[in-house]
This record gives structure tokens, sequence and C-alpha cells, in this order.
């Protein structure tokens, strides 16, 4: 466990907390399944723990082998030496509760259980068989992430403990995703690693044994290397508690969630009861609201609202500004915006009167500001940007130029204004450009946190979600 | 011209369309305001013909340098030696006037103004400059693209008549986006680039002085390069003959249109009449969807279904298969799906016996298949998809894997299935990876027409825009 890292909670919560983070955070892990074989889960699972650099001990544990890519292996779990914060289990669903038995007596705090093959399956053994290690694990305080989960990745902690070596890729920072599916967060993962969305921890929830999407985010309320929380939900058998503990986190850190099975739930059975699953849905979207959760749309909103949470300053009201290189993308990103209750900012006769002698009379001066006239005078943007970012009627500022040779040096030009926090407000970017141009402007303005996005539209959806965090926040 | 590209429309229409491929596929192009000087546009038009590899004559027209860019100056375009089939202008306004009626003596047949400062400046004499060159265009019998346009590209010919030289990297194909923004072709084409989509023209119509979206969409009708067309639409003063022209040509070609300007028009005083904006609108959509225009929703979507109409046969019915290798995305893609009317096929009994000898018992076999607990038996998976695609109750298969290390064969796998085109149906993929994994079989797969999507939700939203246009065609 990283030093330092205390909650601030109660004491019953304390020792929770402190078993989240010895699981988030452990010293040593133990792969039980560890495997030579690519056909394995376990083979692709001690390469993960490799690929993400693990500094504390790797104990593979193996019923034969003397070694697994260069670890000494053990025979089984009670035979590894050390003390074991957390052990990945990938192994026949029939040999988990003994396993579980034994990693209950060397003091194991945290099980990754990659094992399928219990609640999911049509048999009812499956359920049984949960429910006994569910009890196991309960009566030893062990926290389960899954079964039938891919596991975990804590970027924080160097800590890759999922069957993907590649989630090591994901670049770091402060956004943590749950999620009740494991394909969702091989979604979501190259998505964020593709668009540089900086992550701290992905959690497949898998069946949930014994933790729940509430116990991770009580545990994150207080997870210092967490600022948002994105939720991936299909639904859930405890939903009060989930609404319960999210409307006390979202008061510190915000939520973003984005709900799957709006109409069916994916099998022919659910299916014919459209309706009441449709009913279902809006409820929850509508109990996710109460609790000041922000709901997206799509995988896609779920991560650019997540971003521009984790990058932006929270807006003061719904009154944005909207600048535009191009008259175009601009209309388009006022239609999302009004759509979703923003308002176009009226400007103060200050601003209005220094726009009127930046920019040419032909340009449309009024918010949106169509800059087109300008739009290859880099010098002239920047100021027109400079003036709208100063203007104390704006609450947030969507700013959009695409690439077109003319306006290269834009860029470079904006970068002084757009890395500055001085003004205080959120200021979401799109500047759309063919591969091999503006890739070093871009890489500066996304290694110093300004939110850039890649349509008009996926910008515009950005702000619309701050400002509706904001607007909870304010209404608590 | 091209030859052999003759339309196959009445006479009169005939010299029309003859003036527009001698306007596309021009042998001789003049630059009137070509210049060494970055600032100007003309500099960059130059740039963007021999970015282009233009094979045809080149021109440059400068009142006193002798030669640009390596090529022989000519101080005015009458002094030109030979024909000239496309003049590309970047001047003062003031100065268009002259230059068109020098241009009409020399027989020129189609013009690429892209000088700004007509009828979209707040000045009436934009208007009325506007009117004059109208009239000594439509005189002269001259197509004019602009003028306040960036031009347009033609990747079949080799030929980037605009001011971005970096429109040439788009890759060539068969959909032609015609568009009322420039600004959004220089959003759209950098979407083509990086997400791989076959372009033919993308051409900004800018004010319109004597060539609208209709005269446009009559040409593209019998323009054997294209095979989708996409328009991008603000509002037209002309929309009855939009719409009429639209209805034959959705009859032959498919039509994707994206409508901007829900809400407001963009500025303060349209946006104070909101109500009858949004008015407006909706009766655009209603006419678009009733000339059998596919509308989207945002300009990815626009891009989405415009590739799903490139690359695959039309479904016969509404009918799909959902396949996934993880349950989660495919509830977000028949969220997608039934959201927008499309029906979970009914398997046959023959498909639903394979499938079940297939699939482990733990599976959720009926539609949307969870290949779940097969995701890392890669020949399993590829005997399901085949099983799927023969059956013949379903009208199109949305299929879905994401990479996870353990499941690095799959694409290979899947090779021989997905690009044959034997099943005669449409299948739209999501293969989601990290950046390094994967390259090569998706890089096989674009090559060869299999239509790839990034996201669960884009793959679902392309497949409704498919099961959209056959619809509207099966009705007509």
């Amino acid at each position: 466990m990283i030093s330092g890292k205390t909650g601030s909670t109660s004491a019953g919560e304390l020792s929770n907390w402190n078993r989240f983070s010895s699981l988030f955070y452990p010293h040593s892990v133990t792969v039980v399944g560890a495997s030579p074989d690519f056909k394995k889960l376990g083979y692709h699972c001690m390469k993960s723990l490799i690929m993400s650099g693990f500094p504390g001990k790797i104990y593979p544990v193996h019923p034969r082998l003397p070694e697994i890519d260069g670890f000494k292996a053990y025979s089984s779990v009670k035979s590894v030496p050390g003390k074991v914060d957390l052990a990945i289990i990938a192994v026949r669903s029939s040999l988990v509760p003994q396993l579980l038995n034994e990693c209950a007596e060397i003091g194991v705090k945290g099980v990754v259980l990659i094992t399928a093959g219990f609640k999911e399956i049509e048999d009812e053994s499956g359920a049984a068989l949960q429910n006994e290690i569910a009890t196991i694990a309960d009566r030893a305080d062990i926290k389960v992430i899954g079964p039938n989960t891919f596991g975990f990745v804590n970027l924080h902690a160097n800590l890759n403990a999922s069957f993907t070596p590649e989630f090591s890729l994901t670049p770091k920072g402060d956004i943590s995703l749950v999620s009740q599916s494991g394909g969702f967060c091989h979604l979501m993962a190259p998505l964020a690693m593709l668009e540089q969305v900086g992550m701290s921890k992905i959690i497949g929830i898998g069946n949930r044994c014994n933790v729940e999407f509430a116990d991770i985010l009580e545990y994150m309320a207080d997870d210092p290397d967490t600022r948002v929380i994105m939720i991936y939900v299909e639904g859930t058998d405890n939903a009060r508690r989930l609404f319960e503990v999210a409307s006390r986190v979202t008061g510190k850190k915000p939520i973003v969630a984005f709900k799957a099975g709006r109409f069916s739930l994916g099998d022919k059975a659910a299916y014919s009861h459209t309706g009441s699953m449709a009913g279902k849905h809006e409820i929850y979207t509508a109990a996710f609201k109460q609790a000041g959760i922000v709901v997206a749309d799509s995988p896609t909103e779920l991560l650019d609202v997540a971003r521009a949470l984790s990058l932006c300053p929270l807006p003061r009201g719904n009154r944005v500004a909207i600048l535009s290189g191009q008259a175009g993308p601009s209309i388009i990103m006022s239609d999302v915006c009004e759509q979703n209750g923003l308002l176009l900012a009226d400007f103060s006769s200050e601003t209005t009167e220094r726009v009127h002698l930046l920019l040419p009379p032909l340009a449309m001066r009024s918010n949106p500001i169509d800059m087109g006239p300008a739009w290859y005078d880099s010098e002239t943007i920047r100021k027109v940007v400079e003036v709208v970012l100063a203007d104390g009627n704006t609450d947030g500022v969507l700013l959009y130029a695409a690439y077109a040779s003319a306006n290269r040096p834009l860029l470079k030009e904006l970068t002084t204004v757009l890395k500055s926090r001085a003004h205080g407000r959120p200021v979401v970017c799109c500047f759309p450009s063919p591969p091999g141009v503006w890739v070093e402007e871009k890489q500066e303005f996304v290694e110093s946190g300004v939110a850039l996005y890649p349509t008009p539209e996926r910008t515009a959806r950005a702000m619309c979600g701050l400002v509706r965090y904001a607007r909870e926040r304010r209404e608590e």
C-alpha cells in the first residue's frame, strides 16, 4: 500500500477503505493459474503484470513448473514465502472455493477472480458456487473483484491486474472507470489511448460476488488518484445503495454514467418485455440524475464529459461563448448547446467594442463569433479569444478552428492563452487537422491539460456535461 | 475531360453535365492570384495543385512575376497561351467581374471563386457584386463554384482546386461531399483520412452564385466516380428544386444529409426567432426524408452511413443479427438498433442448432449472440459468424470483438469470411484495439472493403442508415 493514502471516513469504513487500498496498491501479487501456455488466461495475466512494470513482488503459482516468465513459481498459494496482498486467480471454477480458503489462511486482502462459470451461467450450480465463494470471502474480509472479470489496472501503482497487457499503455491521469462489463473496458481503454485521455483505474467488477459499484464508489470518494469517476451500468441488485452512495460521492467528485439496456437486455426473453425494460431504464437514469450523476448518451460522450471534468474548472453558469474560425461548425456547436439548455452569452459592451475593432467589417460579431474573415490572421484570432475569455458574462468558451495550411501558425499563436488558467473558465477546443500537421502543437496542448475534442458536436456535448455537473453541485 | 464520362440525360442537360465534367475533370487550370507569399490564398492554391499531382497544364497568373513554383506565370488570363478549362480565382472581390469577362472571352468552362466579400457580407454592395458576376457567368455558361469557397478536390482527377494542399491526402473512393460550408469540409476530410474512408469529390459550394446543391446533385447522378453523396446543408434559396432533384437522384444513388441550424442560425437575430428556425429545420428534414435522403444526426453519422452505403450491399429488410465477443457492447448495439426500428432476427432452427453445437453451454445463444465464453477461441467464433451469415432470416449482421491479447489470432481467422461477399448481406464490424495491435489485420479489412467502425454505437447507427435507405428504395 502506498503510504499516506488514508481515507477521511469513519472507523468502520476506514477498514474497508484500507482493504481496497491494499487491493489497488498491493506490495505483492500472486497469480494462481500462471502458465506458459498462450491459450490460458493466466499466461496473459503474467504478461500484464510484467508489462505494467509492477514494482512489488510477483509470485506465480503453478502445480508443477519451477519458474514462469523468469519468476520463481510456487506449487500452491500456501507455499508462497512472503505476505500476499493481492491474488489474481485464473483457474477453473471448481477449484476456486478451496483457493479462497487458502488465500484467507495466508492473509490475502484482495482477489481478482478472472474465472468465469458462476452466477452468469444458465445452470443454477453457478449461482450456488458464487454464494459459496462470497461466504468464504466475506468471512475472511477479502475484497473480490469478479468473478467473471478481466481484472483491473491501476496506472498510479504500475499495476495491471488483468489478462490484457496492453491496458498498461493507457495514459496515466485522474479518471477512473468502474464497469459492469469487461468488454466495455476493452472499448474505452483503446479510446483513451487513441485520444490521450488520462486514466487512473479501470475496473471490471464482473459478477460482483462481494464488491458492488457502491463499494468502489465509496473507496474512490477518498482515492487521491481519482478526480472523476465513470461508471458503466447494465443493472444491479442493490440499486438503492448505489444511488445513496453516489449522492454522497457526487458532492465530492463528479460521477458520469452510461447505462446500457435501454431497449432490450440482449436476449430474446428480455426483448419481449421491451416496455418494462425501457421503464426500468428510465427509472435508472432519473435516479442517476437525482444522485447528481451526469448521464451520458454513449460511450464516447462518457469519456468526453469525464475528460472535460478532469481538465476544466467548473463553469459558474450556463452562458457560453462560441468562437469559430469557420461558420458551419459554430452552428453545429450552438445547436448542441441550445438543445441542452445552454445559453449563448451576451457579451459586455466592452467585449463587443473590442471584437468590433479586431474583426473586419464583414464578420458576424455577436455570439457565436464567426472569425471566418480573419481565419488566417492568427494574431487577430488570438486577440479575439483573449477578449472573450476576459468577459465576465461568459461561463465557458467553445473554440473551433480547422487546419487549412494558410492558418498553420494559429495553434502556436494560441498556445499561451490556452495554457493559461488565469481566466478561470472552462475552455473546450476542437482543432481538426489532417495527419501530420498541428501534431506538436496539439501534443503540447494535451500535455498541458487543454481539453481537445475531435468533432464540434463532441466538443459541445463535453461542455454541456460540465454545465450539468456544475448545476447539480450548485443546487445541492 | 476524361473520355467516356458522358451522362445519360437529355440534350439540354447534357450540355450542363459536360460543363460540370470540364470543371471537375479539366485538362488545364489557371490560378489567378497565384503568389509566392504564404499570406495569400493563391500561394496555397498553387501548393494544392502541385501536391495533388495534377497531370494537366498549370498556368499561374500574376501581374509581374515571370514564374511561380517553377511554373511560367502569365500577366493576365488572356495572355495564357493554351485552352483553359478551369480558373481558380483568389484575388480581391472588386477585380472579379473583369476577370470573369476575360475568362468568358477565352472560353473557360468552370471557375472556382475563392474570393470572399460577396453576398455573405453585411453591406449590400456584396449582394450587388454577386448578382453582377452571376450575370456574367450565366451569359458565358461558366459554372462557378463559390464565391467565398475553399474550392474543391477531385481525387479521381488528381485535382486539388482548393487552398488546402492536405486535402490531397484523403483516400480515394466513391463518396462525394457537397457542402455549404468550407469549414465543414475541413472537418470531414481529416476524419475521412483518420478513418480511411474513401472519397471522390469534396466540394464547398460557398455562396452559390450560379451553382446550387441541385446542380451538383444532377451532375453526380451520372458521375461514374460517385456512388454515395453526402450533403451538408444550412439552408438554401431554392429548397423546392433541391428536393425535386434529390428525389430523382436517390432512386439511383444514395444521398445522406446532415442539416445544421436546428436551433439558432448562429447569430443573435436568428437566435431570437428560435421557434421559427426550429420549425424550418423540421420542414427541411421532413422534405429530405420524403425525397429518399437519409438524414444523419451528426457529422460523424453522416460519414459512417455514407461509408456503409459505399461498402455494403443493401439489406433486404430490417432484421439484423448481433454477434459479440463481449456482452456489454452487444447491448449497446441492440439499444441503437431497436431505437431505430430494426428487429433482432429470429434465426432458423438450423442456425440455432448449429450455434448450440458451437458455443459452450454457458453462452447466450439467441440474438444477440454473446460469444463471450468462446471469446478467445477464434475458430469457434469464426464458425458462429459463418453460420449466422448463412441464415436466410437475417438481413444484416453487426459483429463486435474487442482485442484482449488472448484473442489476438481472431482477426486473421475472420479474414476470409469477412472478405467474402458470397453471403450478399451487409456486415458492419467493430474491433476496438490498442494502438500497435491488429493493425495489419484491420488494414487488410479496410483495403478489401470491410466496413469497420470505432465504437459499437457508430457501428449500429451505420447499419440503421443502410436499412433506412434500403427501405426508401423499396417503397418507391
